[in-house]
């Protein structure tokens, strides 16, 4: 049985010593990939530097991403490269990355050089046609400036290219809302599992989740199919689960 | 002799789930703490949970900040309760700290709202005016708008707190630029000592730096002091010239 682990959390350059970071330790994802390895499978584990690793052994191949885009490259790559009975897509992806950077002045010129084009109103046309006045060349940004204005762009959403590549994969997503009912947890997951064409979700809540504790529920389209009190658990959770599903010949 | 060293890089909150970080491992710093345990100090090590640690021993105390303003308090409370024969700030702060966020409705909202009032044009007080129309109560960004606006400002410099609070001690602050030329390098390390009243500058470009090598050069008002090819070269140069100055009684 081959496995694709992903794990960690991007960071997206601002420039070359700051980025945007996912917070994510890795851990749950290390969990993961012990549990498949006592049921002897073979990983290809698709995570970040700063990340916490399991164990290096044969039967576990790291592949180090930081951007998102990096990790667009890398799991077309595998995909494209090799079969995978599941994939466990546990890494905190950024929805977002900088496009364009601008001082105090370097902004409020661009939009007053502008608003006479565009009869004094913005637009988001209007915002498409700052690029020109960002800041450029800088490999890293002045801090001779009060303000700064960053605007980021949505990502395409990575886990789409999963089914579309490997259709008859197994797929595990992930949700991470912050402070919410279970209720609203639920429900924004379960609209998640058909938006990514998953097979299961895992749906977590940032206010259980701690060091020394990690509740999450895996859901399919039916509905809850068990709950993790701890990483352990919900590593276990989800390792059974796939084992079971490979074991009945991949029908889910 | 007791000293403090900071190590590691801040991350600024976007949200709960999302932080600009200062990318730095700590490896220095944990080099320079190695140092100076041999030379039997006692040490404040103030990090970050991401970075890598010195060996945990009775002679090192470690406190953990995350945001540069928790820097600034910790290093306020540590400065007011003791006294140290010297100062390393080697962690990489960051310059600024998201203050708002805008989806592109919100922003496109704010803007065209206010420009009437402001003869259609922009200006610093114009943005200073935004921020009722900011995301706000939101935990964690939703990623249904197509572009963020990110508002940033300008931190104060923790460093400048240092001497503030003990003139007395030796101040070791850091210089790090991304690609420019070695006199440029040394000019601006040198401004950054008297702007920041340090004793010496560590100055070192990122293109120097990998896992394997990392260029910097010591300075002081004088000068070059010396220059260190790799981690433990220049962590062995801070610490002698720190043990030197202070077996001469401190006078620099």
């Amino acid at each position: 049985m081959r496995v694709l682990i992903t794990a960690g959390g991007t960071t997206e350059k601002i420039d070359e010593v700051r980025g945007i970071t996912n917070h994510s330790t890795g851990k749950l994802g290390c969990e993961i990939a012990h549990g498949f390895l006592q049921g002897n499978c073979f990983i290809d584990y698709v995570t970040t530097p700063q990340a916490v690793l399991p164990k290096a052994q044969p039967e576990i191949e790291f592949h180090f991403i930081q951007e998102t885009i990096e990790l667009s490259d890398k799991l077309t790559e595998l995909l494209t490269a090799n079969s995978y009975d599941a994939v466990i897509h546990s890494m905190a992806v950024s929805d977002f990355t900088p496009t364009e950077i601008f001082d105090q002045e370097a902004f409020i010129t661009a939009v007053n050089q502008l608003l006479p084009h565009y009869d004094n109103r913005v637009s988001p046309e209007f915002f498409n046609e700052l690029s020109p006045f960002k800041q450029t060349g800088k490999k890293k940004i002045s801090s001779n400036t009060d303000t700064l204005f960053l605007v980021l762009k949505k990502n395409p959403k990575v886990i789409q290219l999963i089914k579309q590549l490997q259709p008859e994969t197994i797929l595990v997503g992930f949700k991470l809302l912050v402070d919410v009912s279970s209720e609203e947890l639920l429900t924004v997951a379960q609209n998640s599992l058909s938006a990514s064409k998953s097979d299961y979700i895992l749906a977590n809540d940032l206010t259980s989740i701690s060091d020394s504790r990690h509740c999450g529920y895996l859901l399919d389209k039916k509905g809850v199919v068990g709950v993790g009190k701890s990483k352990k658990e919900i590593a276990k959770l989800i390792v059974q689960t796939i084992l079971a599903n490979y074991q009945q010949g991949g029908q889910l």
